[in-house]
C-alpha cells in the first residue's frame, strides 16, 4: 500500500561503510544546488513509533547534510500566540522558505493521532482531518514544495527490547522514563489510529514512506537514499506538478448576471447618511467591545475596482475601532521572504489574535482576479486557488474567526469620473497612476473574474457581500450595516468558538447576499 | 527644557477649520513620499497622562493620514513568546520597516515609569534605564529612523473635569471605571517618575514634545504640524545623523599582538582528540538538559576567516544537542525585509526561547569585520557598532541568555592549504568560491579589524575566546571545553535569571580568554 521499504532487511557494516561517503557527497551537492537555485522548499516529516529511530534519523541528516540549511521544528504545547490563532497557523509560520529544508519532528499529524488515541475524536472526524491534511499537502506540492513523509515503524517487541537496552547502559538509562513504558502499553492504539490516518493520507503528491526501524544501518541508508533521490528528481524537474485535489472545474458559464443585476443607482442622501453612519459606527464600537468578541477575531476582506471606495469604507470602519485593536493590511507586491513561501503564507502571517480585527485592503483573491486576468500565474494556479481559498477561510471560521468579504462594484463611467476628480484634489492625486488607466481597458475580463470568484467562493462560512458603490454614502452604510449584522449573528450563534460543527450552522445557501438594500 | 508646545494655548474653531485641509493634504503628500522612497521608518511614541488626548491623537493621525501605512502597537502583558526573550525583543519585533509609520501606544518608557511608581526600582535604577533608552533611540536614529516622542500633559484638575464630563454623557459613561479614578490619585507619583525620566531622555536625537492636552483643537493642530515638519525635514535631508552617544574613539592602536601572540602550532593527536571530544560532548549534552538550563538560553557566536573550521566546530556542538533544541543561523546577505530594519534586527529575530540554543555561523560582528574592511558601511556606522553590539549582548546577558563568542584563527598558509584540499573533495567543493580567494588579499586589514573587535567587545558579559584553529582537533576540543565551562559557570552563578546585578558577577577583566590551552 505504501511506498514502503521492505521489512526485516539488514545491512552489514562493510556495505554501509562503503556506501556512506558517496551518499553524503551526493546529498551535499544536491543541497548546494537547492540552496543556490532556491527553487523550492523541502518539508520532511519525521513521525512514527518511539524508539524507531526518529531522533537518530534527524541527527543523521544533520551529520550528512549542511546543518546551516536545515531547520528542525518541534511542536510541543502551543504558545499563547499560537493558541489565539487557527491550529494550522503554527505550521504555516514554520514552513521553510525556498532553498531550505525544514524537518518536522511532530506535524499536522500529531494532534489527530493523539486525539484519536484518547478517543477525543471519532473515526469519522479523523477521516475529515485526513481530507484537510491531503488538501493542505496538495497545496504545498502544487506551490512547488517537496514533501517527504517518513513513518518509522517498530514492533512492540522491538520497542521493549530497545527500552531495556537503554536502561541497562548507565549512559542512556536517564532517557527511559515511566512515560516511555506507558507508550509501549498504548502501542496498539497508536498503531490503529496512525495506520488509519496513514492509509487515508497516502496520496500521489505526498506518499508515506514507512521505514522499518530495527536495523540502524538499513534505516539510515534508506532514508538518506530516499531524500537524495527525491531531491535530485525535483531539482531536475522543470514544471510544478499541478495535482488536481478538488473539483477544479473550469469556470465557463457566464455569471456576469450577478454583477449586472446590481442596482448601481442606489444612493443615500447626506442627511440620512450622517445619521445611519453614526448609528452603525456606534453599534460596531459596541460589538467589538462585547465580552464575547474577545474570544473571537474578525477578518474583513475588501475587493473592488480601482477607485471603488475601498479606502474610504475602511476608514469608516476604523473610526469605530480602537487603533490598538485593528490593523489595516494593504496588499501590495509580495516581499522577497513572501515570494519564498506558498501563496497564502503572506496572508496567514497577518491573521489577528483573539479580540483583534484585521482589515485587508485587497486580499488573497488577487490570485483569481489580477493574477488571473494579467496572466501573472498559470491557469492551473488560479483554478486551484478557489479550493485553497475556501479551505483557508474554512479554517478561519472553524477556529472562531469571522470572515466578512465585500466586493465594491462601480460602473465604468463612475470610475472615470472619480479618476478625473482625484486629479483635482492635491492630497488624493497620488492615488491615480498609469496602471489605473491601463486596468480600465481590461474591464470585461475583470468583471468575468469577479463573477467566477463570487460564484466559487461565496460559502456559508464566508459569503460575499456585493456592494453597489457608485454612491459612496450608500456603500459605506451598507458595509457597516452588513458588518454589524454579521458580527451580531456570529456572536449569537457561535457560542463556543472552535466548537465542532458550529460553523455548519451558518447560512447554508452559500449564495452572495442579495445586492439590493434591506 | 523640552521642545515644548506652550501651555494654556487655545485655538478657535474658525482657525482650526481653515488650517486642517492644507495640513491634511501636506501630511498625505509627505506620507506618499515616505512610502515611495522607503528611505526611513517613522516611530511615533504616544505617551502621557490619561485623558490628555493620547487615543484621540492616534485617531486623528488615522483620519488625516493614509491608515494603510500606519500601524498602532499596543503593549499589554507580554505573551509567553515575549516573556521568554529579553524585554526589548517585543519592541524590536514591532519596529516599522522603512516607509511605514509605527505608532507606539505604550513603549519602552511604560515599564520603567510603572516600576518607579510602584517603588519597584530606585531612582538610580531609573537613571540606568534612561541611559539604556537613550542608547537604543540613538541607535534607531543613527540607523535612519525618525523618532517622535509625544508626552500628553493634563493637570490633575483637568483630569477630574474630563472624567466627570465623560460620566455625565450616557454614550461615554462606560469608559470611566474605578481604575481611572485610581489613576487620578496617583497623579503626583506619575508626574514625578515621568518628569524625571523625560528630563533624562530628552536627547538631541529624540527630544520630547510635551503637548498640553486640554484644548482639543490646539492639541490636534500642534501634533499634526510637528509630525508634518519632521517628516518633510527628514525627507529632504540627505545624510543620516551620526549622533555620537558613547565613547566612539577611533581605534588606532595596533592590537595585532593579540592574534600574533597565539600559538597556532597547538595540536591534539587523533587518540586524545577522540577521547576528549566524546568527553566534552557528553558533558555538553548533560548541561543543556540540566533543569537550570531550561530557564536560560544560549547564543553561540562563530567568527573566523574562510575555511577556519566554523562549520566543523558547529557540527561537533550540534552532535551533543537535540536537533529540536537548537538552531544554526547562517548569516548571509540580509533579505529585503531585513534591509528595511536597523542592522541588529535580523539577529534579534533569531534569538532563542528559554531552554534553547542558537548558533550563529557569522554574526552581528559582520559590521566591524567584512562591512568595515570592504567599505560596505561608513566609518561612523562601524565605529558606533561596537557600542551597539555591547549593548545588545548586555541585554541578552541581563535576561539570562549566555553569550559565548569564538574567533577561529588560522594562518594564511593553512588557509591556502585548506582551499586547495577542498577543491579535491567532491562534496566540499562548493565551499570554495572566487570570493574566498579575493578575501585572502585583504588578510592584514581583516586581522586589524579582528584585533579591534576583540579589544572593544570582549566584555565581562560576553568575552571572546580566541581559538588556535590550524589544528582542527585542538580547535574543536577547545571550543567544546570552553562552552561547557562557560555554561557550568553561568548555571552556578546566575541562579536567578534576569536578577539584577547577576551579570555583574561575571569575569570583570573583560579581556579575551588566554589563547593558550588549559
Amino acid at each position: 500500500m505504501f511506498e514502503s521499504a521492505e521489512i526485516g532487511h539488514r545491512i552489514d557494516k562493510a556495505t554501509y561503510r562503503e556506501a556512506v561517503p558517496a551518499l553524503r557527497a551526493a546529498l551535499q551537492q544536491a543541497q548546494v544546488a537547492l540552496q543556490e537555485k532556491k527553487k523550492f522548499p523541502v518539508v520532511v516529516l519525521v513521525s512514527g513509533q518511539d524508539g524507531a529511530g526518529k531522533g537518530e534519523t534527524i541527527n543523521l541528516l544533520y551529520e550528512w547534510m549542511d546543518p546551516r540549511f536545515l531547520t528542525t521544528l518541534a511542536f510541543s504545547a502551543p504558545s499563547d500566540e499560537e493558541r489565539e490563532r487557527p491550529p494550522m497557523w503554527r505550521f504555516w509560520r514554520s514552513l521553510p522558505p525556498k532553498g531550505r529544508v525544514g524537518i518536522f519532528a511532530g506535524s499536522w499529524y500529531s494532534d489527530p493521532i493523539r486525539q484519536r488515541i484518547l478517543d477525543e475524536i471519532s473515526l469519522k472526524e479523523l477521516d475529515a482531518q485526513a481530507d484537510q491534511i491531503n488538501r493542505f499537502e496538495a497545496m504545498l506540492v502544487n506551490e512547488g514544495a517537496l514533501v517527504l513523509k517518513f513513518w518509522f515503524h517498530l514492533t512492540q517487541k522491538g520497542q521493549i527490547k530497545r527500552l531495556k537496552a537503554l536502561e541497562k547502559d548507565p549512559r542512556t538509562a536517564w532517557r527511559v522514563t515511566q512515560w516511555n513504558w506507558d507508550r509501549v502499553k498504548t502501542y496498539d492504539k497508536l498503531q490503529n489510529a496512525a495506520g488509519h490516518l496513514l492509509r487515508l493520507t497516502n496520496t500521489p503528491w505526498a506518499p508515506w514512506v514507512v521505514i522499518e526501524g530495527e536495523d540502524d544501518r538499513y534505516r539510515s541508508l534508506t532514508v538518506g537514499q530516499i531524500v537524495l533521490q527525491a531531491l535530485q528528481k525535483k531539482l531536475e524537474a522543470n514544471d510544478t506538478p499541478g495535482f488536481p485535489v478538488a473539483p477544479m472545474v473550469r469556470v465557463d458559464t457566464d455569471h456576469r448576471t450577478v454583477l449586472s443585476e446590481m442596482d448601481l443607482s442606489l444612493s443615500l442622501n447626506e442627511k440620512h447618511y450622517e445619521t445611519e453612519l453614526a448609528q452603525w459606527q456606534a453599534r460596531l464600537a459596541e460589538l467589538v467591545r462585547d465580552p464575547r468578541f474577545q474570544n473571537r477575531a474578525l477578518v474583513c476582506a475588501f475587493e473592488g475596482a480601482d477607485a471603488a471606495g475601498k479606502g474610504g469604507a475602511i476608514r469608516r470602519i476604523g473610526a469605530a475601532l480602537d487603533a490598538r485593536q485593528y490593523q489595516v493590511i494593504p496588499v501590495a507586491a509580495p516581499t522577497e521572504e513572501e515570494r519564498a513561501q506558498p501563496y497564502l503564507w503572506r496572508f496567514w502571517r497577518h491573521l489577528p489574535r483573539k479580540g483583534r480585527v484585521a482589515i485587508f485592503d485587497r486580499t488573497w483573491y488577487g490570485r483569481v482576479l489580477v493574477e488571473r486576468v494579467e496572466g501573472f500565474c498559470s491557469e492551473n494556479d488560479w483554478l486551484r486557488a478557489y479550493t485553497e481559498i475556501n479551505d483557508f477561510e474554512h479554517e478561519l471560521a472553524d477556529s472562531g474567526v469571522m470572515v466578512v468579504k465585500f466586493w465594491l462594484q462601480i460602473s465604468q463611467e463612475e470610475q472615470l469620473a472619480r479618476f478625473k476628480a482625484r486629479e483635482q484634489v492635491a492630497f488624493k492625486r497620488f492615488k491615480i497612476t498609469q496602471e489605473d488607466w491601463r486596468n480600465r481597458e481590461k474591464w470585461d475580463a475583470y468583471q468575468q473574474a469577479v463573477c467566477d470568484m463570487v460564484a466559487r467562493t461565496s460559502t456559508g462560512n464566508a459569503p460575499w457581500t456585493l456592494v453597489e458603490a457608485n454612491d459612496k454614502n450608500h456603500a459605506r452604510v451598507k458595509i457597516l450595516r452588513t458588518l454589524c449584522e454579521r458580527i451580531e449573528d456570529e456572536l449569537d450563534k457561535h457560542k463556543k468558538p472552535g466548537a465542532k460543527g458550529a460553523s455548519k450552522k451558518s447560512d447554508k445557501s452559500g449564495k452572495p447576499s442579495s445586492p439590493g438594500p434591506k
